[in-house]
């Protein structure tokens, strides 16, 4: 009913590993299957740094650099922290932010919510 | 006068097309022809899922794999929002999420807003 | 002991110059040489337009153009507007707009932050 939503950024690295894929792919994975959220967006920065105090940059030809990735979703913001819950496991809480947002659609009842 | 700032994301893909160019190309160009916004940023996530449920992720060599992309822009909430108007014929609203941010800049008169 | 966080975020364009290196570069320097704040990433846009009415845009084949560039970073509130005092000479505030986010994380006493 209402038109906010919950944008969720999560903070990661290219080389942060899961148990049998990279970070990223399991989270992708995990949210998808679960149908946690509608959509995912993932960026790749081109430089930065991390709590390690190393930078990272991209070079032109860039073979093995270690960048910083963001993993985004927004979502009702119910569904997006039950999102955030289910990835408990996966990513330190620490590299998580999340704010509410205007949401420019018309809510609408989604079949896949079951009861909500 | 206000120091803040409304900050505007609009998710897209790559394959979306709009009637002659693709839709990313005619948002950049709508907002810029009618001067509706000062600056316009569009980012390409590098992976990521939709409401249709498949998985798109970037590879080295990248062919023809359809991407998400954000276009981002921030103005004065009144203006911001006339942007949003704006785009209502291109754009389904359920793809705009916008929040209100503190801008470190001073306010000026802009002469290019007529009697803003 | 807050779970909120500024979140930053300064708009340059690959073109901007510092004193001697890259303005991005010197960004970065200057905020991690000061340990301003833990982390930083650094994103580039594919394409935009800003204030000079430009329009950027990368190929495929990207040899020389001047792509928009974003530098973020989250952190206590007191510590993120710190960094933003820090950069006011190196970037011009009306480039930089944040906002507070809620924060998953636990908070700690941070050994390099003194007596915060």
């Amino acid at each position: 009913m209402s038109n906010e939503m919950l944008i969720v950024r999560i903070y990661l690295s290219e080389a942060d590993r899961g148990k049998r894929k990279t970070l990223m792919q399991e989270i992708l994975t995990l949210l998808q299957d679960r149908r946690a959220v509608q959509a995912v967006t993932v960026f790749r920065g081109i430089a930065g740094f991390g709590a390690s105090g190393e930078v990272h940059a991209a070079d032109i030809l860039r073979l093995k650099v270690d960048l910083p990735l963001v993993i985004e979703f927004f979502d009702e913001p119910k569904v997006a922290e039950a999102a955030i819950d289910l990835l408990d496991d996966l990513v330190p809480r620490a590299h998580i932010v999340s704010w509410l947002t205007r949401w420019s659609g018309v809510p609408t009842t989604r079949s896949r919510g079951g009861s909500r």
